[in-house]
């Protein structure tokens, strides 16, 4: 099934339940007024959810709702965990050729992540707000899924059927201000503004046979200011799948039901810099910082500039038929002004 | 005020107003039933619930219950953001000492700070769930303030009105898993246990001259195995204040209300290894890593081992009449057997 979040003036918007092609919602209040509350009571409410579902697509609700992706917060407008893995290892390789420096073999076994900030998303139309285009403002295009409950020390197995619902992320980067921050050790903090998510979140099952082995095998579509940036598979290439992403956190503490696990940045092995963009048929980046280091490597300097206010990022993913999953993320860059609630 | 949050077998339990001498309280379900909806609420609800507590300090309540500390969650069960500082530099500089290295500049400009997970905090009174010893389990005592909402870039003035909530924390620490995962570049996760926090949270009206400056001018005291293990006081040697360590957290993003903000490890600036521990007139430590920093550093290797199955950990502070300010953090180490929910 999907579900998605409308805004409604409070922090945690309401859950309704999404047609598959995207066109028409439910709301639900009597089984669940938020994600958060289903997520919470998912062996209770799941299945009346998958009824709402079943009904919506045909056509047999009473009430359905013209659907408009604008009108969407993130699922979880904000959520008790955001854990963002880096599973795509050839972009963590980039980025060291790019330094200089060898991948560490420990890399290909166990895997990056680091905690992000979950307590204040913004909706998928939403903008990235920031106070300064110094900060090297980046998008970072991913697939993420979030948890149910799950137990300290699961086993991947045990943690591949803890996984509820799967979408998209835009996790925003300021570059500029990475370097600095990872020299201090203690990790990224103010070099990740808030993450976007998609309108709309899926079961996996609803991913059919493009979900296997806990990987979305599907390409990722990135468009900058309308113009194709990337599109790279998001099942090729990822050293640790969701269920081992969501095994590592759950190491040393249990997780709790709303726990979001990002895959880290999507990327493709591909050959050099011209090759590897879009318009000499490579499958393209999911950030600018991956340009940049192919710059680095072969032009000794990064060309591509980082993002400026007034730019616009899509994010999308669309199924073998053609059709949007998870709706876009389709968010625009501006200057902050001021509280946004 | 006083407050704090009863188990009553939900995942965010009851919040109830706790009489000052933490006797008694009071449920409150008509005006919050939760320390989130308050806070979330803050300016519509503040006032009420203040009303409750002066009533209750007056013993003019009409169904006041018997408080007891066991009977506490963290104030807190869950929260959307909970990000921690190392803002007493006494203690990075020791660690840096035993390392043979020095302290960048930036460390007394620029506080250090990461994201902890938030999503299952464990009650003042349970226990310190590890799979193994071999993790090297270590407490941390801290103060930590719960925010209302921030704006992105908001000044230290705005920072200090913006706390509404303060508390105790024992931020457990994974010590043998930390050199790793610092390696890896990403900074903590695995090597942070679930946090456990302070009994009752209180608003900064409640500490009187005790708090100035956004710091707490009182001694955390702490034993382990009922033995005292430190009591330094946490107003002195804090390189930056609460405010400024908001500041810190809100400078690329907002922060919602709920945020929780963490001191570090509050640590005095003492003589030698001799000299600093209770037993001979100094304040002792906050964690037993202190307390192996200075073994390392006079005596070549630590001798003092971390945390091992049925240890105790007792954290709390008292005001200037000896009463107990927020209740003990009192957890016994323990190997996770399975799911605690």
């Amino acid at each position: 099934m999907k579900l998605a979040t409308l805004k409604n003036g409070t922090r945690d918007g309401a859950l309704v339940v999404v047609s598959r092609d995207l066109t028409r919602y439910q709301k639900v209040p009597k089984i669940a007024a938020t994600l958060q509350f289903a997520l919470d009571n998912w062996d209770s409410v799941a299945e009346r959810l998958q009824a709402v579902y079943t009904a919506l697509n045909d056509n047999a609700t009473w009430d359905a709702q013209p659907f408009a992706e604008s009108l969407c917060h993130s699922p979880l407008p904000r959520a008790y965990q955001w854990a963002d893995g880096s599973a795509y290892i050839n972009h963590v390789e980039l980025v060291r050729k790019a330094r200089n420096v060898d991948v560490p073999a420990s890399f290909y076994t166990d895997p990056l992540m680091y905690q992000g900030g979950s307590d204040s998303f913004v909706g998928p139309h939403d903008p990235i707000y920031a106070l300064s285009e110094e900060w090297g403002i980046d998008l970072e295009a991913e697939v993420s899924v979030i948890t149910g409950d799950v137990p300290m020390g699961a086993t991947v197995e045990e943690c591949a059927g803890a996984i509820r619902l799967v979408m998209l992320v835009n996790d925003v980067s300021l570059r500029n201000l990475i370097p600095g921050e990872l020299l201090k050790g203690f990790g990224f903090f103010q070099s990740k503004a808030a993450s976007a998510f998609s309108p709309v979140c899926v079961t996996p099952d609803e991913l059919g046979g493009a979900w296997q082995d806990s990987k979305l095998h599907l390409p990722i579509t990135v468009h900058i200011n309308q113009r194709p940036f990337g599109k790279p598979n998001a099942g090729e290439d990822m050293t640790f799948n969701f269920a081992q992403l969501v095994a590592h956190a759950a190491k040393t503490r249990e997780l709790a039901a709303g726990t979001i696990i990002g895959s880290g940045t999507v990327s493709n092995k591909q050959g050099d810099l011209h090759g590897s963009s879009i318009e000499n048929g490579g499958v393209g980046y999911c950030c600018l910082a991956e340009v940049r280091m192919y710059e680095t490597i072969e032009q000794g300097a990064p060309r591509t500039s980082f993002l400026q206010f007034g730019d616009n990022v899509r994010i999308e993913m669309f199924d073998a038929d053609g059709a949007s999953i998870f709706g876009a993320i389709n968010q625009d860059v501006a200057r902050y002004e001021g509280p946004t609630r």
